[in-house]
């Protein structure tokens, strides 16, 4: 078997319930990712430049056609890049397969459940084609994220639009020739965008391959191919056989840099009298000591590369998954700046980059808390952190909603949310 | 000098007077292309499915957004393969900057010698970037109309919206992380979209980059870049630099596969009655003979591919330049078919690809014929053999129209004939 064959036998396939339950949570997340995104209004141009007439909603107001929704949306979505990660091919998985879905169930008159059903199996194959595409693509320079994203996003179209098995395949045929998307974009506009892009690509190659365009056959893996001309290595991979990848996906749970994160949740059961603390002394992989430990933040920005802020605004019950207590007052705060001084960060090869480890000496206690974020994640805490971080990024009467709608049927209520403006 | 720098410093630079008088008939040439593929119907599909408001003329009749006809003209002009070539590269030059010139300047209200300036500053940017990317990128699969054609409609895109340098850097970054369009989608409707996705590339980098959109700076050559993992060679190029390809571009004459086009060439001074030839030896390269050497066609596509065939039709007088000519029908007419028994055609290593000798042995004569397409063509044969192509594609009150337009200032006396419905 192909991959082009597995993925038009798996574009139709049961969803798993672990994985779905994921998935729905993963759809929160995109939502509030989104709509925070494009409260920050740094896109605002390029939403309007691409403003079109159509059914479809557009994050924080407007409507247009699914595929310029899909682009806009996509983009939005990752515009904070703080939507969930996979680490197994490295990509985000959701931002591209997620806005596709959406724009296309709008289209179709189709359910929230057909959405997260979608997304699910577009997000599979997302995953899955990353892994075969395997390391080499990724580091030469390619932005899974974009790429396998592309084909992903290819798959959930095609399950909401009934593509036939023909169909499918000259759609994969299309994609094969327009998925892109670089690495070399990353700390510009060009990152969310290619997310953007790689849901656009999707939503067009079922769109046009319903319409009547052929494509060649093996489009990912035949001669002259994605896989060939992309530096893909063709990994084996288990699609369709039980195999859910979404299951270890990962949310972000905190608004700054990855290497904090594990820091960030070992000090979460922390509950100390912040005025009691004498010292804190952070263990972490030395790779994060040149990459995230500016000792004395002068701005919000780099408050998000701080071991010693991010620990002080945590121990003092700052909610560190919210994008606004990142900011330029937040570094002249008097109690926060003599909390911070107290932290020492010290690189321990031991670990590695997804461990951490906090002890913390106050006048009557010295204890150490630990963190390694490769940890698999019950659902219920999963679920009340993400929501927590929707809190932060939407408001709770927006997220709650958010919730509701994603657990129930009719799409309009959900829909409808992303026309919300950022509620404080 | 980056090659980047390059191409902003040449995006506004001055048009040389033999390259654009080429550049004039090669937009005469995309027009005829564009409303002859369009009556072909085969892609109606498709333009119904990218069917928008806006104010860009589509070819054979429609109007919509700048990006949206950008894809559709540039697939159009595409769809029969019968566009310009430059060998340089290997690339189709015209099909995705005339597509993307043309859109700009009827949004910003340019006239058609705005359009035929900008369509050569960017099929010459294009024809660069394509030398400079080099064999290595075209050879393991990617289509050079589609991937150098994206840079050189971001070129065009961006002299007629007047991006300041920091724009055109922005939207050659946000290029390199679109540009796409593999040669495994030959033979099928991908390879026309690839030309039609490189037109909208251009003009969406552009619009973006006005509208505010970063990218990297160095997206074609830097780290992690377009050339990095495409595969580029980084040639050194001459752009700029006096050199100007448009002037050695090749046009199509013939509608037939391009190892005939030496022979038909060579054909086209002889003139006898054909009753009186008794054998005609066609001598080609080898490898063309297992290309286009169906001795006896059974189909209009076979005739095509057909040395014996297109030597009986170009002896008796038909323009083998018109589409219409291979037909079905053509291959039960009794006169070709006896004049095409007495054709022969052998191989010989010491000929070139691009030449062909051709012997007519009559009652009363024996002559030999040679053409090499490689040969330079003053501009006056080149202009009177498009018109005869574009005769035959469109029928001579279009063609005529066309070029009068081409050569005036009104752009909406050019668009309005792109309305025009195939003539006969």
């Amino acid at each position: 078997m192909t991959l082009t064959n597995d993925l038009i036998a798996f574009t139709n396939a049961q969803p798993n319930g672990d994985a779905r339950n994921v998935m729905q949570l993963s759809v929160l997340d995109w939502a509030a990712c989104g709509l925070a995104g494009a409260a920050e209004r740094s896109f605002d141009g390029f939403v309007t430049a691409n403003a079109t007439e159509g059914p479809c909603q557009i994050f924080g107001g407007g409507t247009g056609s699914p595929t310029n929704v899909a682009l806009i949306n996509g983009t939005l979505s990752h515009a904070l890049d703080f939507d969930d990660t996979h680490f197994a091919h490295i990509g985000h998985p959701s931002v591209a397969v997620v806005s596709a879905a959406l724009v296309l169930a709008q289209q179709v008159d189709g359910s929230i459940p057909d959405v997260i059903d979608a997304a699910l199996i577009g997000t599979e194959a997302s995953v899955h084609v990353g892994l075969w595409l395997g390391r080499d693509h990724y580091q030469i320079g390619f932005h899974q994220t974009a790429t396998a994203g592309a084909f992903g996003a290819t798959i959930a179209a095609a399950r909401l639009l009934k593509l036939s098995d023909a169909q499918i395949r000259a759609a994969l045929g299309l994609t094969s020739t327009m998925a892109a998307g670089l690495k070399s974009q990353f700390g510009t506009m060009g990152k969310p965008l290619n997310a953007g892009l790689a849901a656009r690509c999707g939503v067009e190659a079922a769109l046009w391959a319903l319409s009547g365009m052929t494509s060649v056959d093996d489009g990912l893996e035949g001669p002259l191919g994605f896989s060939e001309t992309h530096h893909g290595q063709n990994n084996p991979t288990n699609l369709g056989l039980g195999v859910w990848q979404m299951e270890t996906v990962s949310h972000k749970f905190h608004a700054c840099c990855h290497g904090l994160h594990a820091m960030l949740e070992a000090l979460a059961d922390v509950n100390v009298e912040t005025e009691t603390i004498q010292s804190i002394h952070v263990t972490t992989h030395p790779r994060w000591l040149t990459v995230c430990n500016i000792a004395q933040p002068r701005t919000g920005l780099e408050c998000k590369f701080s071991y010693s802020q991010t620990a002080a605004m945590a121990l003092s019950g700052i909610n560190t998954g919210d994008i606004e207590q990142y900011n330029d007052d937040a570094v002249k705060d008097q109690s926060l700046t003599l909390l911070a001084q107290k932290v020492a960060v010290t690189g321990d090869e031991t670990l590695s980059e997804m461990q951490s480890k906090v002890r913390i000496v106050t006048d009557v206690k010295d204890r150490t808390v630990t963190h390694d974020l490769a940890a698999p994640m019950p659902l219920s805490v999963r679920k009340e952190k993400l929501l927590k971080k929707a809190n932060g990024l939407v408001g709770s009467e927006v997220a709650n909603a958010l919730w509701a709608a994603v657990q129930g049927e009719d799409l309009n209520i959900f829909t409808t949310l992303l026309n919300a403006k950022r509620a404080h």
